[in-house]
């Protein structure tokens, strides 16, 4: 799925919602967590009542990676699971030197099927590309985080490079650079919801690049807040919500709660856009 | 296996060699390639013939990714072989919000068993904190790497944050700090052998970490540059040649050519030591 398809079902669904599928097995329904294939399990029922409400599915790939090889194949159940009307994006953040990317890349476009996947950027332009290649896929880029150690090293200033350029932050000259070897069609950005102060900024400097937006629900962003900022025509942002959606409701009916917890966030969104 | 191990090892053997097994499984020996686990033969074998020589071994998780679940079969496999008397890495470069990292940091320190993970550092003190929390573990964060990328972020001259303070690049601003949150036992740095220059002010700087150094081999860095500056009292670094060995030979005598490469690379660490 590209662009414009993902932007079809934003308009059809009259949301930007992503589901996140961190399924963590220590948080699961009780009646669930002795089943062996308990994480698919979970995931199918979040996914059979939240398909008709959400544009997009991520799958936090840590969380399917701690349970070793089982893991792997929950996460190959749950990504041929999700309809391809969804945007499934592999929340992976990986990037490595340029052959080691390729196979990252291969990994998730081509083995697993993936339409979009995260990328760390600290090693640079040969360690993305391998991404980038992919041209009907999307690469998206750390930006700007949702955590507190985004503070760190992201917001760093750095020092121009030529005299027409003003010092920037660290996490806008990665964004500049990025723009210039990707595309708004194959490329986008992590900007956390947590960041709605600095998103106004980011977006007047990206007009048209979609941004992922993690940060809302358990970690506190607020939704009405990063729409008002960084909605653009066409949508332009996909807002995650993962636990808040999945952990809505504990016991046996964790999948209704899971749902009116997917409605509400969508028709918030209904309302924003 | 903690650091006072690994140094007793590099003692004993004479040697700091790391053996990346980066195995892709499209450059197999035919004779391996229709095995139904060919990856794990060909690892067992390079194992079998490299043990006595080498220190350490480091998977590249990338390559065993993209064969889907087969791969972390393999990768299951593979670091179960490595003899307990050898520094076991996982080369993933993972990194993200801390409740994710922490999954990252049970994948391999416990799921996997290995003694080290190499992570990303763009998303600051609260995604690295989850590994650096297993104290007889080590955590090798990306200093300044061995690509042509390097140049594009980790080399930005950032501002100082304080007036006593110089502008420092990037890399240096991130080993600071990665410093001030672990120690020389449960934190290493990645410094690529292909930026010798910039090697010898990073062993100044951080006089008593140990560096994870690729690059040497097909990348091009020089063993002997890197050696004459890097080396400290206890070894300090470990180099790690992945293609230049595993690769060293096609067809039905690999294993011998890798042996043969291995000991190469172990003799010349001999007489630098």
């Amino acid at each position: 799925m590209n662009r414009s398809e993902l932007v079809k079902q934003i308009q059809q669904k009259k949301n930007y919602l992503c589901v996140g599928l961190d399924t963590d097995i220590t948080k699961l329904p009780t009646h669930l967590q002795f089943s062996p294939n308990a994480v698919f399990e979970f995931n199918k029922a979040i996914i059979d009542v939240t398909r008709d409400v959400c544009v997009s599915y991520k799958i936090n790939t840590a969380f399917y990676e701690a349970m070793g090889v089982k893991g792997w194949q929950a996460l190959e159940a749950t990504v041929n699971y999700i309809p391809s009307t969804h945007f499934k994006i592999a929340d992976a953040k990986r990037g490595d030197i340029g052959n080691t990317s390729a196979q990252y890349a291969k990994t998730f476009f081509e083995v697993y099927g993936f339409d979009a996947v995260t990328v760390a950027p600290y090693m640079g332009e040969d360690s993305v590309r391998p991404f980038l290649e992919y041209d009907d896929k999307c690469t998206i880029v750390l930006g700007l985080t949702s955590n507190k150690g985004s503070n760190d090293f992201q917001q760093l200033l750095v020092h121009s490079q030529t005299k027409d350029q003003s010092n920037v932050y660290l996490f806008e000259r990665v964004m500049d650079k990025m723009a210039l070897w990707g595309t708004v069609d194959n490329l986008m950005f992590v900007v956390g919801a947590t960041r709605a102060d600095k998103l106004r900024d980011i977006r007047q400097r990206f007009p048209n690049h979609f941004f992922l937006v993690p940060g809302v629900g358990s970690q506190g962003g607020s939704l009405e807040e990063v729409s008002k900022v960084a909605l653009i025509e066409d949508g332009g942002i996909l807002v995650n919500v993962s636990r808040a959606i999945i952990y809505a409701e504990e016991g046996e009916n964790f999948a209704e709660g899971a749902r009116v917890a997917a409605l509400q966030y969508a028709e918030e969104m209904n309302q924003l856009m």
